[in-house]
């Protein structure tokens, strides 16, 4: 996938893509978040210091490439793109409370309910989440049709609620300290993390107007990336733990919540999460240079670092 | 109001819409709720229990009633009537936390967080924020476009978030032990309870498909009936609390927070619920029996007892 033409490596094209998506969504971001001189301020405050924050915004990217795949440019993308990452952020809000996961730092900085209070960093989740909702159907570009908007909000709440992202957090919650097995295990990584990462993808499709056999093969992929994300960052947190302690590879590791290492292993993990880029090329097979992105965002995925 | 043709009382006619409104609105929210006996149980059940645990449907009886002045019967309001009241109990579930109102009861039955756990009930009320969006957003009855459906997403999305009710809520947060003048109480109130109120007033108006003059009568409708609820609400835990105290009506009160009594006094409290019902009837002038059933809900939200 190097390009002749620029003569840049695949990961720098990656990068100068993703920071022109990092841009473009912060702006639309910055716009669409409540003023911070407005009453209540303090909401409003503790609103964007969870969205404005830094992140990666793999999201939102994975929105822009899936709509560059389906042959649209990144205007009118702004807006799912801004929804999704809204999602997001309310959901690591509400986490890091102390009755969920109890964190006190996040993006390297002091979580929500830290910088401000619980109560602030409850209604500011909840705000967030209202917000996505809003900025979807307030989206009054001409390109993006009423029916096409419902669809898009559908697939958003659908991926966000109880049978997605909020239940895969349930079952989470559920599986402190109790042993799973490997299809629990993954049934809850396609829902807590997987199927926001899938709606993603799904949404750029829909906003780029795909035709059924595209959306087809993006959402296929989406399921394929999604999973293979979250048992990354279960690989990191052990290779992390494992410098951290004695720097060997072979550390015993007890996590507090089952995990993919936990119960197949390390070599195994890593290797499912190859199959899973890997399965997620072959999604993408014949659809030319427009998925480019996508390729190289599944790549990035599977090995990163952090 | 009272109709020679049935021979009832107009509040025993309201009863009687009033129990009908509940049921087809209870059926509905029993089909969108998700099923208790699939994983993840626990939030599925946490999620019933806050929604299907009694409650007046106070919202839901709007959204019926404006369709009704609108010229339309109940089918096909039944999905903005489910959105507005699982938004109001996503609320409840929230402002019960022990980082917000801190409540051990509701609706004469453990609050959610005390029925299950913190971690759930949270996860709870953000799902059920979600389901809202959802319903509505689902709706596939040919005779709501996607239009419209878009329109009333956006009517509830504004009425929830940080400009609506998460805002009154915020903003009633940090007014705890803090002088507020009156207009900056009626801000909080028109936001926490009455933004609410006001769009399950135009849900149910543009669910009907009403015009743009009788949407702008209902709109202002909504918006006194919306006050007087709150200001209602307050006039009633005052005398409650006289009652229990001593019995007497010149009780003195220090509430926690600031309330249209502790600013204005009782009897220019009652005297504003009065005129806000007024206006309410005034908005309605000309609509004919079909507004009855609003004329009779704004008569009975400023005349409860509880």
């Amino acid at each position: 996938m190097k390009s002749p033409s620029d003569g840049m490596f695949p990961f720098d094209r990656l990068d100068r893509r993703r920071a022109g998506h990092r841009r473009r969504v912060n702006g639309a971001l910055e716009q669409w978040l409540p003023d911070p001189r407005e009453a209540p301020q303090r909401l409003h405050k503790a609103m964007r210091y969870a969205v404005l924050g830094g992140g990666k915004r793999v999201r939102a990217t994975l929105v822009y490439a899936a709509a560059e795949a389906a042959g649209a440019g990144p205007e009118g993308v702004d807006t799912p793109a801004c929804a999704v990452e809204l999602i997001h952020a309310y959901s690591l809000v509400h986490d890091d409370l102390p009755a969920m996961d109890d964190d006190d730092f996040r993006r390297g900085r002091p979580s929500c309910h830290r910088a401000f209070d619980e109560a602030t960093a409850l209604l500011a989740g909840d705000a967030l989440q209202t917000l996505a909702f809003e900025v979807l159907c307030s989206d009054s570009s001409p390109a993006t049709s009423a029916g096409r908007r419902c669809r898009m909000l559908e697939v958003l709440s659908r991926a966000s609620g109880s049978r997605g992202m909020a239940g895969g957090q349930a079952i989470d919650l559920a599986s402190v300290g109790k042993p799973l097995t490997l299809d629990e295990l993954e049934q809850m990584h396609r829902r807590k993390t997987g199927a926001l990462i899938q709606a993603a993808v799904q949404l750029g499709a829909l906003c780029a107007g795909a035709d059924d056999a595209t959306m087809g093969r993006l959402d296929a992929y989406g399921c394929c990336v999604g999973l293979a994300f979250q048992i990354q960052d279960d690989v990191l947190d052990i290779e992390s733990d494992a410098v951290t302690t004695d720097g060997g590879s072979d550390v015993d590791f007890t996590p507090r919540k089952p995990t993919y290492p936990s119960i197949v292993g390390l070599a195994e993990s890593r290797e499912k999460v190859t199959a899973l880029h890997e399965c997620a090329l072959d999604c993408l097979t014949g659809m030319g240079e427009s998925a480019d992105t996508l390729r190289l965002l599944s790549e990035y995925i599977v090995t990163r670092r952090y």
